[in-house]
C-alpha cells in the first residue's frame, strides 16, 4: 500500500536490521536512509546499502552528512566553546542530522511517518522523538522500543528474530558500546559503568603514548568569524578539516577523556570519548576568542555556551531559544578572525601563538589612550571599584 | 618614633628589598614579614631574613604560610572546582594570606600601617589594597607607586636607589617574569607577551616530555567532604599533600597552561602557568562530584565556583558574598567523600576510578524504586520534557 | 488487615472524599491527615473532621500547619526574594508541608503507603510524587490518577461513586479553580485559561478600589537576620505576622497579580493570584536588602533565588541542591537586620523607610575613609573601569 | 582659533551654562548641543537657545531625541524586559542618546574635542566618559570636575562666576535634585538620601490617589516582533506612543517606585523614579511574552536582560556584548506579535488580556499531538524527571 511508506534511520546494526522485517510484517514498506556522518569507511557504507536490500527495504539512501554537522553542530559548538558539564564534546549530536536526513527523505517520499533503532533506556530516543516531534505532525514508530514492553532480553530476541527469517547476523562480540562519527569515539560499558579503571583494550582513535610520534607537532588553524576555514594556510570545507585534525592528533593521544555524565533521563552515565579534531578546534578557538573579546563578552559568553550545550545534550536542539543562543554566538563572533598555531608533545595540545588584527593589545592600539596611567589614577581606580565592599567593612567593622 | 612602625610584605626581591631604606628615610621603622607560600627552600628564607637586617629593618619574622594558604584558599577553590576563565587557577592567592599575615604582625605591634611592594600598573596592587581596607582604617605605603609618580624606569632606580646607600643588588637578569609558590609557578614577559610560541626556556617545573619517566604513574586522593586528606591512604595536611602531588605530577608535565587573561585593570594578560598538584585535585575532585552530586547540583554550582574565582581574582577576597558562596560550596559538599584514582602517561591526568559509598549508580539503590522503567514512561517523560518546545513547533509551524 | 495502613492526605473535597472508600473497597483502612495551611476557618476544620469519619476512615487528625510553612517555606522564600519568573509567590507550597504531615503520620502508623488525590494531569502530582519519593520507599496510591485510566469525565464519576454509597456531595458549582491557604490564593479556569480578561467575579481577598479605606497604611515590619519578626514593633510567631499582614494590606487590594507560567509538564497555566502578606514582606525585605548588602551580594543573590525558586516550584523541594541554596541564602542574611515601613494608598505597596545599622551609608561610615575622592581618582576609575571596552574600541575602531 | 572648536552638551541648567564662558576663557569656540529627549516644551526649547547664545557659544543646535532614544533604548529595554536591580527603568540611559548627538554635531563641525557638565563625584561622568571613549580619540573636557580640583563648593562658585561676568541666574532652590526626560523623572536628594520616608513635595508625574479618576482606564498595545507599534489600533512612532502611555498612566499613578540601587562608583543611591509609560510598556510585554515565549525562553532571556540593563547603567552602552545581547533579544522577539490590554484602577497596572496567533496554548495546537496524556505517561515523566533526586534521596536515605 503506497500510502504506509515509513522512513527508517538505518545504520546497518542490529537494531536497526531487526527494524525491517518487523516493520515490513506489520504493513510498512520501509525505506531506509543511511546519514553517514563519519563512522564508516567506503565498505562499510556498501555492506549498509546491502545489508537493507537484504533485509527488504523498499528503498535505500545514502546521505554525506559531512557538510550538515559541520554547520548545523561543530559551527556553533565550537563558537560556544565548552562541552556538556565542561567535559563531553556532545559526540551524539549527529542524532539531529540523521533526524534531518530522514526528513527529508520522507518528504521525498510523501510519508509523516518515521522509524528509528533506539530503546526505551537510553537517551538518544529522547533526542530523535523531540526533533520528529519539532518538525510537525508525524507518527513516530520506534520497534525496539515496542518489543521491550514484552522482552527483556532485546537484543537476543532481535537476533532470533532476523536467524528465524533467514538472515545472518554479524557476530560483534564487544565488550564496550561503541559509538563513532566524524566528531568522535565514544566507548561506555563493563568495568566504566562501575566507576573502574578502564582496561587496556578501552581505546579507539587515541594513540597510548608508547605510540606517539617522536617529533611534537604544529599546525595552524585559521579562523573566519569563529569558523575555520583552513588547516596550515590551506583552504577546505569544515568537515574535511575536522577529520584532518581527528588523524592528526589521534597519534598523539590528543582528545581522549572520561567523564560522568548526567543524563537527559536522569542517570548518571560514565563514559570514555575521544574527539581529537574537537580538542584542536576548541583549544584554537579558545585562544583566540581570549585575546579578541572584551573581558565583558568573556564573562558572559560561557553561560550562553553552557545553556546552549545543555539544550542540544537533552533534546532540544529545535527550541527556539537554541536559535536565540545562535544569534548572541554568531554576533560575539564578528572579530574573532585570525591564526592560532597549536602544539603538542603527546597528550595535551596547546595554542602556542596567536595572529589576529584583532588583538586587545594595549601596545598596539592607535591613539595610546589607554596604554599608560598614573598612579593617583590607580589608586582612584581601587577605590572606587572595592567601594561597595570597602564600605560594607567599614560599617561592619569587628573590632 | 615608636608610633611610626609600619609592617612591610617582603620578599627579598629588588622592589621590597627598596622599600626598607626609602621607608626608614620617611621616618618609619620598618618591620618586614615574610610570609612563606612555599616558593622558597631554607637558605633562601635565611637569606631574606639576613636582608632584612641589612636593609635596616626594625625587625623581621618568617611566618609559615602553607596551612593558611590550604584553609583558605586551595580548600574552597577544590570544592568550587575552575580556574578563572575555566583556566588559570589562581596562582597568585597567596597574596591574601600575606596581607594576613602583615595584618597580624601588625597587631602584635600595634600599628595600622602597612607597606607593599606592588606597583601602580598591576594587578596585585588592587589584590594588596582591597584586603587591607577590608580589614579596618589602615595606612597604605606603596613606595614603588610613589616612585612611579616621578621615574619610569623604576627598577633601574631602585637598583641605584640602593648601590647609593651601599646595598648590593643581586644580578637577576630574566627573560621572564616568575611568580613561584605552593600553589604553582607563573611566567610571563618577552614572547609570551606577544601571543607568540614561548621559547625553549619558558619552563618552570613541569617536566618536558623528554623528560617524563617511562612508566605511568598511579595515585589515589581520598576526600571527606570535597577536601583532600589522604594520599595513597596515608592522612597528611593539606599543604603536605599538595607540595608532593606538585613534585609527583610535575615530573609527568601535568598541569600546565597557556591562556590570556581579562586583568581586573582591564587589559589583556597571558601567562604561563604550572599547577601540578592543582591539576591533580582537580581532576579528582571534579570525577567525585560528577558521581555522588546530584544533576541540579551539577548545574548550578558552577555558578557559584566562577562567581568566587572571580571575587578572588579581582581582590573581593573579604567581600560578604564570597562568604555566602563558600556557604553553599561548603553545603554542597556533605557526600563528596571516597577515594579517586589518578593516572597520567603525561601531559594530562586522568580520574580512571572512583569510590564513594554516595555513587548515585541506579544499580546500587536501595529499594531499586530507581532501577528499571517501562516503555510507556519513557514514552510519557519525553512527551512532557518536550511538552513546550513541541507545542511551540505545532503553533509556529512552517508548513 | 492491620498491614494494610494508609495515610490519605484529605481535604473535605470531592476528590479527596471519594479517595475514601475507594481505598477502603480496595483493602486499604485509610488514616486521614488534614494540615491545616491556613485556607479554613474552625468550623471547616470541624466538618472535614466528621466527613472523614462519616466516609469511613480508620482515623483522623488536623495538623497545624502554620509554623511548618513559615519555617519551611515563608522564611527561605522571603530571603531568596522573587516569585516564579519574576511574578508568581509559589502558593501551592504547601504541599510540602502536606506531605511531610502525612509521612509524620505513616510513621506513627508504621505504614509505608501514602494516598493523595492529585490528577494525573496537574502539576500537584509532580510535587506530591517527588516529595514522598524523596522520603524513602513508599507505596504512592493516587485513586484519582487511577480512575482517569479508565473515565474520562472523573469529577462526574466520583460524584455517582460517593451518592452511589449514600454519600452526600456538597455542591460547589464554581466558575473558577480556586485554592487557598496562609500563603494566598489562586483562580483559574474560565475566561482566564483563555487569555481574556477575568470578570468581576474572578476576586479572592484583594479589595477592588472601591472598597479601599480612604486613609493610606502605614505598617512597621522588623527583620531579623532576614526573617520578619514583628510587627509595629510587636514580636509574633511568623505565620501570626504573615496572617495579619494579609487581613492588614487585602484591604487595599496589594498582593494582587496575574501571570501565565510555565508549568511543570510544561504547559501554560495562566492565574490570578493573591498573596498581600508575602508582598508586603517581599517589599520591605527587598528594601532593606538593597541598603544592607554589597553590590556584589546584590547581584549575584537573584542567581540563587532564581534556582531556588525553580525547584520549589517544580517539586525539588528534598533535592539536596535546595539545601546548598539555603546555605547560601542564610549566609547571606547576616546584616538582613533592621525596621522598614511599609506604605500603601491602595494597589501597590511602597517601603517608604529603612532603619538599620548595617546601612551601607558613605556618610555613616566610621573611617569616612570612602566618603569623597578627588576628580583623579575618578578619572582614573573612569579609565581603568573600561580598559577593556575602551581598548576594544580602538582596536576595532570603524573610521 | 578655528582649530579649537569643541562641542558642549548643553541642557541651561547651571553646570553647563558655566561651562560656556568657562571654556572660552580657555580658547575654546563652545558649539552646544541640546538634545531634547522630552524632558522640556517648547518654550524651555527657546529658552535655552537663547541662553547659549547670550552665554557667548558659536553655534547652537536643538536635536530631537526622541525616535533616537526609542530605538537605542527603550526598543531593546523594553525586550529585555526588566530594570537595573529588577527595579530602576535606567532613566538616565538619554546621556547615551546625548552622546551621541554631540559626536554627530562635532563630526559636522570637524572637531575631536567634547565637553559636558558631570561632576567628579557622580555616576553620569562615567556614561558620558566612556561613550565617547568608544567613539575614538577625542578630547573630554569636564569643565565641573575640573574646577571641583580647587573648589568644594562648585555651585556656589559657578553662580559667582557667572554673576561676575553679568550672567543672570535662575534662582531654582530645590529640594531635591530632579531629573526628567521622555523615559521618566527621578528624584533624589533630603531625606529621600536618609531612607526616610518621602515627603508630600517629593512627587512627579504621578498623581496621588486623591486625584486619580474615577473610572479605570483600558487601552490595548500592539506588538510587532517586540516592539510597541500602536495604542488602541492606531499606528504611531515609538517616542510618541510612550509620550501618550506617560500622560495617561501618570493620572492613575503608575510606574512610580522607590528604590536604593548600587551605582557604578559603589556607593549606595536612593531615588524615587516616576516611569508611567515605561511601566505599561514592559507590563504588556512581559505579559506576551509569558504567553508565547517557550520555557526555555522564559527562564534563559532573564540572564540576558539583567546583563544587558547592567551594561547600560554602568556605562558601557558601547562594549560589544551589548551587541551580541541585542543580538539575543531581536531573535527572542520573531513570535512576540499581538495585542495586550492594560487596565488601571490606580497604583498599578495589570495586562488583563492578551491575543496573539503564536499563544502557546495547548487546546489551540494544531494536531492536538500535545493536548492529552495517559496516566502512566505522567507517572513515567515524574519518574524519570525525578530520577536524580530519588536517587540521592535512597542512595543516601537516613533511616
Amino acid at each position: 500500500m503506497t500510502d504506509k511508506n515509513i522512513v527508517l534511520a538505518f545504520s546497518g546494526g542490529l537494531d536497526t536490521s531487526f527494524c525491517i522485517p518487523w516493520l515490513k510484517e506489520r504493513g510498512w514498506a520501509v525505506h531506509t536512509v543511511f546519514a553517514d556522518t563519519g563512522g564508516v569507511d567506503a565498505e562499510e557504507r556498501a555492506y549498509i546499502e546491502a545489508r537493507a536490500a537484504e533485509l527488504g527495504a523498499a528503498s535505500h539512501v545514502t546521505v554525506e552528512g559531512g557538510p550538515a554537522i559541520w554547520d548545523g553542530f561543530v559551527k556553533p559548538f565550537v563558537m560556544a566553546g565548552e562541552g556538556y558539564q565542561g567535559q563531553y564534546p556532545l559526540l551524539v549530536s549527529d542524532r539531529y542530522l540523521i533526524v534531518d536526513a530522514a526528513l527529508k527523505r520522507a518528504a521525498e517520499i510523501g510519508t509523516r511517518a518515521i522509524a528509528h533503532g533506539c530503546t526505551g533506556m537510553g537517551n538518544d530516543q529522547v533526542r530523535f522523538d523531540l526533533a520528529v516531534k519539532a518538525a510537525g505532525d508525524y507518527q513516530i514508530v520506534a520497534p525496539i522500543r515496542e518489543i521491550q514492553k514484552e522482552h527483556t532480553q532485546t537484543r537476543a530476541y532481535e537476533q532470533a528474530y532476523l536467524e528465524e527469517r533467514g538472515f545472518e547476523v554479524r557476530a560483534k562480540q564487544k565488550s564496550y558500546t561503541i559509538n563513532e562519527n566524524l566528531l568522535g569515539l565514544t566507548m561506555s560499558g563493563g568495568e566504566i559503568d562501575r566507576w573502574e579503571a578502564p582496561g587496556e583494550g578501552a581505546r579507539g582513535w587515541c594513540a597510548p603514548r608508547a605510540e606517539w610520534p617522536g617529533q611534537p607537532l604544529r599546525v595552524a588553524i585559521t579562523f573566519k568569524q569563529g569558523e575555520a576555514v583552513a588547516l596550515d594556510g590551506v583552504v577546505m570545507p569544515g568537515a574535511e578539516l575536522l577529520a584532518k585534525l581527528n588523524g592528526l592528533f589521534a597519534k598523539y593521544g590528543v582528545g581522549r577523556g572520561l567523564y560522568t555524565g548526567d543524563t537527559t533521563i536522569g542517570l548518571k552515565g560514565r563514559i570514555i570519548f575521544e574527539a581529537p579534531g574537537l580538542a584542536a578546534l576548541l583549544t584554537a578557538h579558545r585562544a583566540l576568542e581570549e585575546a579578541v573579546l572584551t573581558k565583558h563578552q568573556n564573562r558572559f559568553k560561557p553561560e550562553v555556551a553552557r545553556k546552549w550545550v545543555e539544550l542540544v545534550y537533552e533534546g532540544f536542539y529545535n527550541d527556539p531559544l537554541k536559535t536565540d543562543l545562535e544569534a548572541f554566538l554568531a554576533s560575539s563572533q564578528a572579530c574573532v578572525n585570525g591564526e592560532v598555531v597549536l602544539e603538542t608533545q603527546g597528550g595535551r595540545v596547546d595554542a602556542v601563538a596567536v595572529r589576529s588584527p584583532h588583538l586587545l593589545n594595549a601596545k598596539g592600539a592607535t591613539y595610546a589612550q589607554s596604554a599608560d596611567w598614573g598612579v593617583a589614577e590607580a589608586e582612584g581606580f581601587i577605590r572606587l571599584y572595592g567601594m561597595s565592599s570597602t564600605l560594607w567593612a567599614e560599617i561592619n567593622a569587628k573590632g
